[in-house]
């Protein structure tokens, strides 16, 4: 059947906006945020579970791969499509009607192309937000796809922590459609079926209604920057703000000096928060915050804080060298402006990578000794998220380096790094960012045989015909 | 093959000790928490994971069903035998060795027959605690395949959120061990192959090892009583609580009137705490509980209570008919004694039953006015986890009723009362208890039948051969 009797079906059922199919229309679809991309036939866009349901029938019966596509702001490639012209998008960006709060619930039943930024800007006036804290701005059928983590997981989790219910099309002849969104929290009544489509890079369906836990907005929130004396004592301090603040703890972030260096130099308009001017080797990022303002004056929290800071410093281990409370605004905009700043610097090669808590100083200190060593030239400017394990492992390279048109030494870098972490230090290749066409060789390489071949069937089961950018088999 | 080859064969992969087959060494092991039972063929007692899936190997290439068993205290008879005497335990009562404690993490990887107690016990010193509150003392394996909630869910979650990995015997000729220990907190590299052994009652496989989150033990915690003026604003004190406290809510837990008068008559040594001798129709046990001491005296956290509690007085609705705070242990020793306080009543009927939270108050305002007008002289003692939708739901009836002995009756007011839960208030028929035998009828009616084709294609994919209590079909 030709292309033009697919478009004609399906804008049947969609109308003219529903299906796309011009150059132009394509382009931004066809792009991932990485620069990358490959070409579709055509981009449909359902506006709601039962029209995407019809879409993905249709295409299962005309054996047309579908790649979902949702905010397309991951950075593993994840919603883009291959190079062939073979591959149709399905598209959530019209999938943004249905905005259901239930207040005593604390949960949010909403449609899939709803933007993370546009479900906390509704909720704001309810003192509700969705606690998954992001640099940029995806959508929440991609983010549950994805299982998202970000800079508050220590305190709120991920994604797979928040989510209490799904919609789901599978990819079979029907285009079946699963209800899993009762939005209970308590549900024991045998396969928890939501969790196989959670962080699966929407290989075994398209996720289009989510049912997602809300908490409460902090109301008083107080950030530090801490220096450890040493990479050993990171953990220390970590120990000791767990002891004193516990769940209030929020973020406990790590920043290579390298990166907060190249992002100052590239945002100028940003102070330098050092009184000697000199930045440290490593510094933390801490965030406590707490929902009320149940405190008077003298106890408020910015003021314990500083108690808990002047406490650590007597603490018999020395762990810090420096620390000072300062304003949330400023410090997290650092934060914020970590990935441009340190993509400014050169040609990034980059990595999101987790270990035990305990294992990350030590991957990072044995990357600064040996990296250098192996591939000269070649500046860690990692920071992430130290207090659950999380690391963004990114690898600068002056845009001039001629070994940067060298595929073998970029790949032979790339291997390296990811052989190192998974086998020495029992770390993860993906940590929050998922499989994606970017990490699935990766995937193949180091997934034992036996799991891909349950993962493979279970595919079979879900969803038998083409869907998603990741093979797991 | 006769039993008496298989016994030989076992004993030389366990040693003597590790296959009961005596009619006195049998008997704990065929009998249930709630005193049913079945007969075992025997009882394996592997030490090791390595054990097990050899157990399992044997077991799977002679035919024999194995029904893993940990501490057999779950109250639907998920760990229990059929009458056939043709079934297998396999216990984890010697699978106790491993204990491995990672600080920096907050983890430990723990053999499946530990006991929440042990492991807490041995916990104390460091400061840490597995957060799931119980009134019973299940081994961990157990908790695990049943995903248990608890009294503190609403701070903590349940075990699927605070299980880090899995070490899993499949049931297939091979007994293969499926190693998903890594400890990780963040970790997106395809499907999360733990999450289809959590909850489902050992279907799937063997939990042998479980890597699981420790919170930091709280220094601080503070328990009162609050009366709502009526069920609708048992929501609006939930709503205020959590506005004030955040995180640091730890239990909202309802009791019935009858179940705490019930229980008062029966262990007479509790004190009546209500002033006037009344007992109100519906009680909330409110704790809130922080990491440190982190305030001086003036704002201790049972001041920050009261203070709370005063300013719900003064709230618009009026949701407060009294309150006050009390002591922890005082508070929490009643909590615990309901399910014997209930029992000691009658004859009980109970359901584990979940809803999402604005829901439960209705469903009981419901069932006050219908159930004795259909099933008059029955008794409704509930009390539960009402900050997250969870609700035991007892019933009660006179140990004399005739009609207790008319099976058709029980089924009657059994059927209605799911039928209710799940077709009118959209509730959950095992908030935290898990399928087991007692629930398979319900599983079997309620259950969509495309999932349960996907379910059982997922059991032939892991655990082909006869494993568990539960017929995933």
């Amino acid at each position: 059947m030709t292309t033009e009797i697919h478009i004609a079906h399906l804008r049947g059922l969609l109308g003219a906006k529903g299906v796309l199919v011009g150059k132009g229309e394509l382009a931004s679809y066809q792009t991932g945020a990485r620069g990358n991309g490959g070409a579709a036939l055509f981009v449909a866009r359902p506006t709601t579970t039962e029209e995407a349901s019809k879409v993905v029938s249709y295409c299962s019966r005309n054996g047309i791969h579908i790649i979902p596509q949702s905010g397309n702001t991951g950075l593993v490639s994840g919603s883009t499509l291959d190079l062939t012209g073979t591959q149709a998008v399905l598209s959530l960006d019209r999938l943004n009607k249905r905005f259901d709060l239930d207040r005593d619930n604390r949960s949010l039943h909403v449609d899939a192309g709803f933007r993370l930024s546009e479900i906390n800007r509704r909720l704001e006036s309810e003192g509700l937000f969705f606690p998954i804290d992001l640099g940029s701005d995806p959508c929440i059928g991609g983010m549950v796809s994805t299982n998202t983590g970000g800079s508050r997981f220590l305190r709120y989790g991920d994604v797979r922590r928040n989510t209490l219910g799904l919609r789901v099309v599978l990819a079979d002849t029907d285009g079946t459609i699963i209800d899993l969104a009762g939005g209970l929290r308590k549900n024991n009544t045998g396969v928890d079926w939501k969790q196989v489509f959670i962080g699966t890079s929407g290989v075994f369906g398209v996720i289009t209604e989510c049912v997602i836990n809300l908490e409460r907005s902090p109301r008083q929130t107080a950030t530090a920057y801490l220096v450890p004396t040493s990479g050993a004592q990171v953990m220390t301090l970590l120990s000791a703000v767990e002891d004193t603040f516990g769940n209030d703890l929020s973020t406990f972030e790590g920043i290579s000096g390298n990166a907060f260096r190249r992002t100052l130099e590239h945002l100028p308009a940003m102070r330098n928060p050092f009184e000697s001017g000199r930045i440290p080797n490593y510094v933390i990022l801490l965030e406590v915050s707490w929902p009320s303002l149940r405190l008077d004056k003298e106890a408020r929290v910015e003021a314990l804080l500083e108690a808990a800071l002047e406490a650590i410093w007597e603490h018999p281990d020395h762990p810090l060298a420096d620390a000072f409370v300062g304003r949330p605004e400023e410090m997290w905009a650092l934060r914020h402006a970590l990935p441009e700043g340190v993509r400014s610097a050169g040609t990034l090669i980059s990595f999101d990578l987790s270990f035990r808590r305990g294992v990350v100083m030590r991957f990072l200190g044995f990357m600064r000794e040996e990296l250098s060593r192996r591939f000269p030239g070649v500046e860690i400017c990692d920071f992430g998220h130290v207090g659950d394990g999380g690391v963004h492992f990114n690898l600068v390279i002056p845009r001039e380096d001629r070994r940067l048109a060298d595929n073998a030494f970029v790949e032979a870098l790339r291997e390296w790094i990811i052989d190192t972490t998974m086998r020495d230090f029992g770390g993860s290749f993906s940590a929050e960012h998922g499989i994606g066409r970017k990490n699935q060789a990766v995937y193949d390489r180091f997934t034992p045989q036996k799991l891909k071949a349950k993962a493979l069937a279970l595919k079979m089961q879900t969803s038998p015909s083409g869907l998603g950018a990741v093979r797991f088999n």
